[in-house]
Order: structure tokens, then C-alpha cells, then sequence
């Protein structure tokens, strides 16, 4: 039950600072950027007797309330002194942001194999050591050295803090986020399954993402996987796959890393969803947030551009997945709006010539098609005819809002990432885009998988 | 011979119109837009006697002066009578920008083979039917209904326009750009070998880049490939891979796709660089365009970041690299820039709290490195300690710089693509930011496989 670690009461940081240069500072800083937090918060340091403002205590020992959550930033040769503290003040959970432990060396992973020893036998639950903290969106905690989450429906556990902190960039500019985050670092106590634990049961968490390195309890996870995927899709990102990558893993988290293709095998048996690069784990996360999931895995695909809908296609083979074709009913029905030049075939391709009306209209009867489970319209922005950047996509976006969002639609805008107009509507809409044929094609497999899941257990 | 494609001394544009509607609207307005162009315009169509200033032709017939390249943008069933008066007229070079030939059928396949017979007989070449246009950035001439590619040392056969749309975006964000540009559509006539041959011998294309979907010649492209290919690099993208993909290709370009084992051996035989993703088609741009060829394929690693190195640790395995063991010169060296937490293997992690000064040094000893052929400093932004967001880019840039540029460097800044003063600073030093491990990874890979090329043949 690691829940006090994402809704403590109180909060000691022990090796809070003033000086900016330092993450006691950062992890102090980020906890106070909140005037609204709940959660009472003590600074513990023997260097200064007031950090911003706040009175601090020498030690642990002096404050005399309970406190729930510990996060420990003092130097690693000091760290075991302030668990012995902890440990005596009873404090319930601890997180050691502290570096310097198995990661570099033997000595090291000897150490916090200690520390976790003595505070399991005092009931107490440690995260890191060597991590960045954790984050809970819905009560404003940011207690790590790092930015906060943009707020949204995800939860992570990264075993990387910078990954963390990376995937924080790229959901900002997609509009998509976290509801909690935890960097377990080393996971000398708490791991992936326990937090899975948690977020399984946490309402606020509709979609669950990791990043894993090695994996510990490698059985129960997968039991737990299998569990939470029928309620919850769940997103996860290996790193160290390779030889090289492992190495380079043991080196950061002090680990071995796990023979990937016994895990992978399992994980996607357990009907999660595995990513194989970073781009694709944010594409993942994208799709689970905005899109509904598809009945079938018949695919319409409408464009104004033959190379892109070329260059979808292939994708989509490469996933091993087909394009439908057109009924007579809805060839009757998307005839009427089009020029005459356009073969009634799928991939539609509508020409240059399309603008927003064509986009919503074919759209539309794709949409309402019994043919039909997943629309994908394709687009490279028109450059002439006075076309506004925005049209197609507000003709796409206005079919799918008058259909209720039943079916997922992949909006293709082929390299149309500086356009403006269009992110700050997709903003507004709650809607997504996707910028190359690979990351359409990715979301459309993964949908497809999914659903196949959904209805092979119903 | 193509070359008055790019370079006409005068330009008939067949089919010009003032409604803004129009595609052959959108052609006259690119081309007058460039004031000081040395080509002189002429408009022929019977609907105008004027448009924007300039007085009409009823007929390319009624032009006293010779024409070197007519742009014909009549509907299709006029081609043909448009046709016989620039064989008349003797104009030596035409573009069928007019869509509705081999694309939609078989009548339009007879009819597009007609023209493309009686032309030759004439001894003039098409380009076309159903393109957008060529662009010469060298001379300002923009022929086409796109808009203008950012001007660099590029130059780009398109089979699809609309590609060659798409990627000018991608291009413009990147800081690339092109010298020509050709779409060639149907490509009745002049095809990729012709444009080829062009570029070959033309001194301002430093990098050729080709988006096809059919061959045509093939062997005589294969052997023009080799020729060319010790001199300057070739990127090539292939639509149409996959029986889907090919299926969509023919209604687009209207001509059956090719085998791609056999073309991807065959082009990879050569020592063409051949691409399976429009994001790696931009990335190889920006590579070539940017980089110097390494000596060989010694990677050295540095991050702040543990999880992006391991990342990129992955897909440098799959792509059949490995990292070097650092020597214990450069160990020596750059130990004193270091924090004692940081072990001295490759990848280099020197955790959050590395700067501009060690992002400087470290690279920079990288660089000076003889057992290093390749650099790549990873890094996320710290969003902490009071970092500058461009500091560690600066440092790496500078390093580069002070070494003179001499080896290939892979600035892999995870996720940074909204940090608009990184990209300012790389547009200002000319250098490039690869935005995930597989990007980093791909360059690394296509750097490596040129630089076999280029030794195999001295």
C-alpha cells in the first residue's frame, strides 16, 4: 500500500537547503510552489535555522508531530545516520532521493541492501535511493527534484528520473499528463508491483505507463498486469534491451538487466502494450488518453495526399493489419462530395482540392459506416489555394464530435508540428494529431490490439 | 539533360488564371512572387486579357519570343490541343502539372503515353502529367503550386508532391533545406535518372534526396547511383513497400510499385542510404547536411541522463554498433571535470548535476580522442539547479567548434524540440539537435555505413 507516498499528511525534507544548487533546494522549492498543498511540510538541516522563511529542525527527532513521508537528500555517507532517525521517530514511509548506492559500486549496493533490511524489519517503506521523488497532480505535491507533470489521466512509475523528466516535455506539447508519477530508482524496497497495486485501485488513474530497466517479482507482475489490463491499458517501455544497453543500465540503476525477449513475450501475452522506442511510447499514451477503443480492426483511410496515404499503408501492413474496402452505400454517400477525378477506393484520395467540408463530410460517413471501425484522415497541409492550416483538421474534428466519438479517428497531419492554429484547437478539442504515417499507423495497431482484448474476455 | 527544367530563360504558364481557387493561380503567384527573377514570364489562357498587371496570350502560338519551358495547367481533356501548339511553338521543355492521366485509368494511361510519343518524336521533354511543379532556390524559381523549399544544398526528386510539401516543413523546423526540387508525378518522360544526372554533375547540390514509388530504368538508376554516390550522399525513401502500400501507390502515381527486397538490396548494394520512415528520411537530411563523414565507427557516449544513454545504447545494438572501452589516456583527462559519483565507463553518465563546463570538456576530450570517431553527448534539460536550458548545447557546440568540426558529433537533446532558445542557437551555429535515441542512433548508423563507402573505394 504505498498510498502515503502520494498523500502524506507531513512531510519532513531532511537535507533541505537555501542554496539553489543543490536538489534539497529543488525538492524544498517544488513542495512550497503549491500555496494550496495540504500536506504540512518540515525542513530538516543542521546548516541553517531558517530555509525561505520556514524555522528547520536540526533532526528528524526534534519535530514533534508524526511524520508520514521522509524524503532524505542528505549526502550518501550520511544517509544511514538520518534512517537510523527515521527509524526512531517512527516515521512511515521514507523516499532517498541520495545517489551513491548500488548504482556505482559493490560497497554501494552492500549499503542500501542494509538500510532496506532495517527498515523492513520497522515496518517502514522505502523508495530510491538514487531517484528523483514522486508527484501526485491531484493534490499539487510535487515532491521531486524535477518539473510537475502536466495534469491528466496517467500514471507513471519510471525507473529513470530523466526519462521521467523527458516524457514531462513531449506530454506538455501533445496535451496529455500525468495524475502520479513515481522514479523508483535502484527499488531496493518499493517496485513496479507495488505501485501497480496502487494505481489499479486509484480512480484518478485511467491509463497506467512505465519505464523499466530490470524487473523484480517478475511472476507477480505479470499476475498483476493480467489483472489491471482489463480495466486499465497499461504502456511500458523497456530500456537496456541489448547487451549494450544493459550494460550501460547496470551502470545507472545498479542492476541487471532482464533478458528482453522472454519479457517482452510475457508482458504482450498479459495484453499490455509494449513500446520499442521512446516516440512510441508517447504515441501510446496519446491514443489510450483521447481515443476510445475500436470494435474491429476495419480501417478507412481518407487523404488529400497520395504519399501519405501511401506511406500509412505500408506501416499498417508492417503491423500486419489491412485496409478495408468501401461498401457501395458509403461509395454512394461520399461521391456526391467529391470532384470526379477521385477513384471510390481506400484509401481515399480526395486531392489537393479537398478542403474542410470534404473532410467532414467523408469523414463523417466513414465514421457512421457499419464497415467501418477506425477512421485515419490523412493530410499534408495545403500550402495554396488560400486553404486556412486549420480547416481540414476542424472538418475532421466536428465529424467526429457529431458522432458522439464513438469510433477512434487518427488524425494524420504529415509533418504539421510548428503549425499553431492547428495544436492550440487540438488543445481546445481534447483531440490528438499525429505527425508521421509510423506514429498513425503505431496508434492504429495498438487500438486494434487492445480492443481484441477487451472482446476475447467478454 | 534536364537542366532547362531548372534554368528556362523564359516560362509560358498555360492556363494561368486570377481566381485564387485555382492551381494555375497558385503557379503564377509563386513564380512572380521572386521579383528579381531572370526568367521572363508569359500567361496564356483565353479567360483573361490580364492578370495582376500582366497582359495575356490567347495561345502559346501568339508569343513572339522562343519558350524554353511551358507549365501547362488546362483541365485534362484540353492537354492534348495545348499540346500540339507547344509542338508548334517548338518550346523545348514542358510540365502537365494537370492531374486525371494514368493516375485514374486506363483511357488516362493511353493519353498520357500519346502525348509523352508525340513529344518525343519532337524532341521535347515532359515532366508529368499530374505534378505540383520543379523549384530552382539558386535562381529564386519557384515553378510550382507549393510553397517554396527552405533554400540549402539539397536537391530532392519527388515521385509525390505532396511529400515534397510535407517535407519542406520538416526541413524548415530542422534548419535544411533545398537547392532544386523536382516532382515528377506519372514521369511519362523524364523519370529519376534523367534528374539524376543532373544533380550529379550540379555544383550545388551537396546531398540528393529521392521519395519514389515505382522505378522505371532501373538498371541504368542503379548504375547512375554508384557513380554518384562517391561524391555525394543519397537518401532515398520508398512508398509503396507493402501490397497495400502498392495498391494505394497505383491510384496515386497510376503505375505498378516495385519489388522492394529486390530494390532495397539492390539501392543498399550501391551504397545509397535507403530509409524506412519518414522521420529517418529527415533525419538523414540533417545528418549529411550537417555532419562530416567519421574515420570509422568508434562511438564515444556522454549524458546527464542515465535512461537516454541506455536507450541509445539499444538502438546503436540493433543497428549492429557497439560502444568503445574508453582509454585510460582520455580516463585521465576527464576525471578532473567529474564528480566522484561518476564511474568511467562508456556511456559517460555524469548524472543531473553536469553543466556546460563538463558538457564542454568531456565532449571536446572526446573529440580530441584518436581511439573516438563519433561523439554523442546525450542529454534531458534539467529543470533544476538554476540550469539554462541551452547551456549543455552550448557546451557541446563549443567543443565541436574548437576542434574544428573535423569529427561527427550527435547532439541528442531528449524531447527538447519546445525549447525555442536550444533551437535558436542551432540555427545561429549551424548545427543539428537529434530529439530521440533512435534519431541519434540513425545518424550514428548512416554516418558509419558512408564512411565504409568511402574508405572501401580509396
Amino acid at each position: 500500500m504505498p498510498h502515503i507516498f502520494f498523500t502524506p499528511k507531513t512531510i519532513a525534507v531532511i537535507g533541505a537547503t537555501a542554496n539553489p544548487k543543490k536538489f534539497g533546494n529543488a525538492v524544498t522549492i517544488n513542495i512550497l510552489k503549491n500555496k494550496d498543498l495540504k500536506s504540512k511540510l518540515f525542513l530538516v538541516t543542521q546548516n541553517s535555522k531558517e530555509i525561505m522563511g520556514i524555522t528547520c529542525f536540526q533532526s528528524v527527532l526534534d519535530i514533534s508531530e508524526e511524520i508520514e513521508l521522509a524524503i532524505i537528500l542528505v549526502p550518501a555517507k550520511a544517509v544511514n545516520a538520518v534512517i537510523n532517525e527515521c527509524i526512531t521517530k517512527k516515521v512511515k514511509r521514507i523516499i532517498i532521493v541520495t545517489a551513491g548506492f548500488g548504482e556505482i559500486n559493490d560497497e554501494g549496493k552492500q549499503a542500501e541492501k542494509q538500510i532496506a533490511e532495517k527498515c523492513r524489519i520497522n515496518d517502514i517503506r522505502i523508495m530510491g535511493p538514487n531517484c528523483v521523488g514522486i508527484q501526485n497532480n491531484e493534490i499539487g505535491l510535487n515532491a521531486s527534484f524535477i518539473q510537475a507533470a502536466p495534469h491528466g489521466n496517467i500514471s507513471m512509475i519510471s525507473q529513470s528520473g530523466s526519462f521521467g523528466c523527458a516524457s514531462f516535455y513531449a506530454m506538455e506539447r501533445e496535451n496529455i499528463g500525468c495524475s502520479k508519477f513515481a522514479n523508483i530508482g535502484n527499488n531496493v524496497d518499493i517496485s513496479f508491483v507495488d505501485i501497480l497495486d496502487y494505481f489499479n485501485t486509484d480512480s484518478n488513474t485511467k491509463l497506467i505507463s512505465i519505464y523499466m530497466e530490470t524487473i523484480t517479482q517478475g511472476r507477480k507482475f505479470l499476475e498483476l498486469l493480467k489483472e489491471i489490463i482489463l480495466r486499465k491499458p497499461i504502456v511500458i517501455f523497456k530500456g537496456g534491451r541489448s547487451a549494450t544497453g544493459m550494460k550501460a543500465a547496470s551502470s545507472h540503476t545498479g542492476s541487471i538487466a532482464t533478458n528482453y525477449k522472454m519479457l517482452k513475450a510475457a508482458v504482450e501475452q498479459a495484453g499490455a502494450t509494449l513500446c520499442e522506442s521512446a516516440s512510441n511510447f508517447i504515441v501510446a499514451l496519446k491514443t489510450f488518453s483521447f481515443l476510445p477503443i475500436p470494435q474491429g480492426d476495419k480501417i478507412g483511410v481518407l487523404t488529400n495526399s497520395g504519399g501519405s496515404s501511401v506511406l500509412f499503408s505500408d506501416k499498417v501492413e508492417d503491423f500486419g493489419l489491412t485496409l478495408v474496402e468501401f461498401s457501395n452505400n458509403l461509395k454512394e454517400k461520399i461521391k456526391t462530395h467529391l470532384i470526379s477525378l477521385v477513384k471510390l477506393v481506400n484509401p481515399l484520395d480526395m486531392i489537393g482540392v479537398a478542403g474542410e467540408s470534404q473532410y467532414y463530410e467523408v469523414t463523417k460517413a466513414m465514421l457512421e459506416d457499419p464497415d467501418i471501425d477506425i477512421v485515419v484522415p490523412c493530410l499534408v497541409i495545403p500550402p495554396f489555394l488560400e486553404m486556412k492550416s486549420d480547416e481540414h483538421y476542424r472538418g475532421m474534428i466536428r465529424a467526429w464530435n457529431d458522432t458522439n466519438r464513438k469510433k477512434p479517428i487518427i488524425p494524420l497531419i504529415f509533418f504539421g508540428e510548428d503549425f499553431e492554429e492547428l495544436k492550440k484547437f487540438a488543445q481546445k478539442e481534447k483531440s490528438p494529431i499525429y505527425y508521421t504515417p509510423q506514429e498513425a499507423a503505431f496508434a492504429v495497431k495498438i487500438l486494434v490490439e487492445r480492443s481484441r482484448i477487451m472482446n476475447k474476455e467478454l
